[in-house]
């Protein structure tokens, strides 16, 4: 990948891109991989080739390289310290304009994280994680500061709900870092907006706050196969937009992400509906996912919680 | 703030929420600090307190804490190589649904980039930083997906915008998290959503792609003032959104922050329209700038683009 930087990395990169020549890559259905620190690569002090800057500077991005997600975890507390820590750190992403529109529900109360549980049963780990956290949109602060202040909110339109979900979604990822960086496993829940009227009442969330993703946090025991990424000939674009390619370089991802690997028929999605694929990888998977209508009431939930949305 | 963690990073805590008792928060004006490397305190290997698991564990917790952001770059070079290994660390960010719906302009052609300088003469360091980039969010891909695979895209609706958004912000902040790890300093452009139809069209972004923000990135000559956050007390809840004290709160964090600094009148946000506050802290200026309207052509823009937003 690079010529210049090529020290313990450049196998992290090819591997997030599903690139590497060793096929070291645990195939799509091969869930787990080992825990933070037992990778036996490298250690950071073993590094050979010229370090980018100090030697603990690529800490960081080796950490980022090989996150995987965390939905086992060890039965030990994450405590309110570290807690506070990690979530000091997240608070210290940029928000759209200072205006610090996300607000976090730290979920202990076991009769309100149990209820957010129940809504979701195919994903036990938010009831099992040490803790559960949920990062919210919040457009309410800044229209109360406005009303005491004795000005107008004059912007209640779709760009102002753009920002309380990038304000959330940017201190969601920061978390993630954060959190990974100290040994922690992470799991974001996305899916808690397929039941957001529920979730938003569990937490009483008022007018102008929704939630945007839950987060399970804590020590982990197994983690996730680690998840490859379309190559940069897809997402990265030179000057202008161009994906004249990008029907046959999804296709070349689709192969190396799976390997030897193929799903049964009956662990593809909606196989009664679409049928046993002959080759079945990320891009037939996901176009299945999305033919699949879901979390419409968005627009409506958003509505009746008060925001203008044009 | 923390009994079991105290290390260095207890002043960076209480500094990022303006909570630092010795004061060293620079007030609100007082642009620019220390560049990355230069600070003064204890460094990772000189910790004396108990470390969170292993020393270099702390380092991506301590840059998070110290983030600030950068408008001011060396004339230095940031090549490709080294940003195509801070973007590969930023798309290792989870994405929604693993739909991967981000992508990335980098705007090397002068002709383009100065186009969308020019947008913003405001902002000089777009046109000064040794690169610019544009986070995109992305449903043209998925959708294409779809197509190729015969299989309908069922999600025309605001959710689909929110999780292209989500990702591009993810992204966004992981690239930042990513860059400062190896000492470049970086600027969020989210400005460029003011001139949304403008940018698309500068680099040629097709139907259900739009630009969620820009990205300067270079070399740092000098860092911004750190932007401190307010406390936990007021963006974190336990259990339910509750922010009966909050206006107490800010009102406290206002004092904090601006310390003993004050603008002179014609430095505040449209002092003509509210005249000249007595005490001018974040609130006023937050409240003073949400009553100014703009950005309200995202959903337009968004329709045109060919987004259903119901």
């Amino acid at each position: 990948m690079t010529a210049r930087y090529p020290s313990p990395l450049d196998h992290l990169v090819a591997r997030r891109y599903a690139l590497d020549p060793s096929g070291a890559v645990p195939a799509i259905g091969e869930e787990t991989g080992p825990a933070i620190g037992e990778e036996t690569g490298p250690a950071i002090g073993e590094e050979t080739g010229p370090a980018i800057g100090e030697e603990n500077k690529t800490e960081t991005l080796r950490s980022m390289l090989d996150h995987r997600s965390c939905r086992s975890y060890v039965d030990e507390p994450v405590d309110d310290e570290m807690l506070d820590l990690v979530l000091a750190a997240a608070f210290s992403t940029p928000s759209k304009s200072d205006l610090q529109q996300c607000s976090v529900i730290v979920v202990d109360d076991p009769v309100r994280r149990g209820a957010v549980a129940e809504l979701i049963p195919a994903m036990p780990w938010i009831a099992e994680a040490a803790r559960f956290l949920i990062f919210c949109g919040d457009s309410r602060r800044i229209r109360q500061v406005a009303h005491q202040h004795g000005t107008p909110f004059a912007n209640d339109h779709l760009d102002a709900v753009l920002n309380a979900a990038a304000d959330a979604a940017m201190h969601l990822s920061s978390f993630i870092w954060a959190a990974e960086s100290v040994g922690l496993g992470t799991c974001p829940i996305s899916v808690i907006r397929n039941h957001i009227d529920e979730v938003a009442d569990i937490v009483e969330l008022p007018d102008h706050v929704f939630p945007f993703a839950g987060m399970c946090v804590g020590w982990p025991k197994e983690l996730r196969r680690l998840s490859p990424r379309l190559p940069p000939t897809v997402t990265v674009h030179r000057d202008r937009y161009d994906d004249r390619d990008a029907a046959a370089l999804v296709a070349d991802y689709d192969r190396r992400r799976a390997g030897d690997y193929q799903p049964r028929p009956d662990q593809q999605v909606d196989v009664e509906r679409w049928g046993a694929a002959e080759f079945y990888g990320w891009s037939t998977e996901k176009a299945r996912m999305v033919a699949r209508r879901e979390r419409d009431q968005l627009a409506r939930f958003l509505r009746d919680r008060g925001f203008g949305l044009e």
